[in-house]
């Protein structure tokens, strides 16, 4: 509302949320994206996606810190790759990072990108399976972690890592039929390896974002 | 020959090298391409691309090390993203880096693939100037450095760094009279900051790669 120049109307917004929380999915930001778009519509759509964007950051900064990681793609959709990353450390994460771990990392990332723009799904999951800095830290402190990446590669998944900081698994699949068994596999290897209860979900990646579903006049 | 699984034949090759040693622009793997390639043509071209760079490897691990990141673009040509990095550590690099500096580069190499795949030289020539980790400890290793990068990006490079370990510095431009007047502030600079005597070449990217451009029979 202060980029949209209004400050003479309050506004209470109710949300219902989809999302777990703290599940490593970006759930803080899928609720500040939604409210970003509520109150551009309420306000007669005056606001551009980088507007939007830097409303949802606000948010953000308040409950997960001023990063647009999450925030950039809710609103934005596809693929967002942020060029200008925080500085905030993260748990769990290394301070300092061996030569070699970062040069790896980095042919992971180059090699992501190469494979979102190409539309080429065993490269996309290869990387996304490759970190040798993040995930190695955190798969530890996530109970039958390793089982489930391992069960999900041999059923079939393209790629298998943790989403965000966990403790949620994200797999890559080329189809629902894939994604359900893939699924099913992980779950399975939660509750055996790691004693954790799971649920599966099986979604297609949104390229549009955040919008406008439906209104009730009231 | 080994790969051709020719193991009678003596063979000499003389070199006209086209390049300055000790440049930073891979002219040993410029070398080792040529005489790959040469063979493989002498003996009845049978060798895919795959066996040349392994070919070529071969002679690199002789005089620069076990790395592809110079002979498989010589042999391929346009860009080649090297996903299993050597872990042999390079002059004047550190051992460790800050996971800031690691997050920032690893969204350059990121933004640095995605805008060679769309052609998008204004994206290629921030993220190749954008470097953190590598330009910061090596430009003060080479007199002028500095300077120069600033005279290339006022002139109106894309984008400028240094070539491999240097001392060569290398900037992006899209026509050749641009490269011209920027190769002419790089070299000034050189001169007036690091009093170098330096020379500027402007050159086309090569899409294909090492070939056979004529034989003379004997």
């Amino acid at each position: 509302m202060k980029i949209l120049n209004i400050r003479s109307v309050g506004l209470s917004l109710s949300l219902e949320k989809g999302l777990p929380l703290g599940s490593g999915l970006g759930s803080s930001a899928a609720s500040a994206a939604a409210a970003a778009v509520a109150v551009n519509e309420l306000f007669g759509r005056k606001l551009e996606v980088k507007d939007l964007v830097l409303a949802g950051l606000e948010s953000e900064a308040k409950v997960s810190g001023y990063h647009a990681d999450n925030i950039a793609p809710a609103i934005m959709g596809g693929f967002v790759l942020i060029r200008t990353p925080t500085k905030k450390m993260r748990a769990a994460l290394p301070a300092e990072i061996g030569m070699s771990h970062h040069v790896w990392n980095c042919s992971q990332a180059g090699a992501l990108v190469a494979s979102v723009l190409q539309g080429d799904l065993v490269g996309l999951g290869k990387a996304l399976s490759s970190d040798r800095i993040v995930e190695p830290k955190r798969a530890p402190l996530i109970p039958g972690m390793v089982g489930v990446k391992k069960a999900a590669l041999e059923a079939g998944a393209f790629g298998c890592t943790i989403s965000g900081a966990g403790p949620t698994a994200v797999a890559v699949v080329d189809s629902e039929d894939r994604g359900v068994e893939v699924g099913e596999r992980m779950v399975e290897a939660f509750w055996k390896e790691g004693n954790l209860k799971a649920v599966a979900m099986v979604k297609r990646l949104d390229r549009v974002g955040a919008r406008l579903v439906g209104s009730v006049p009231r």
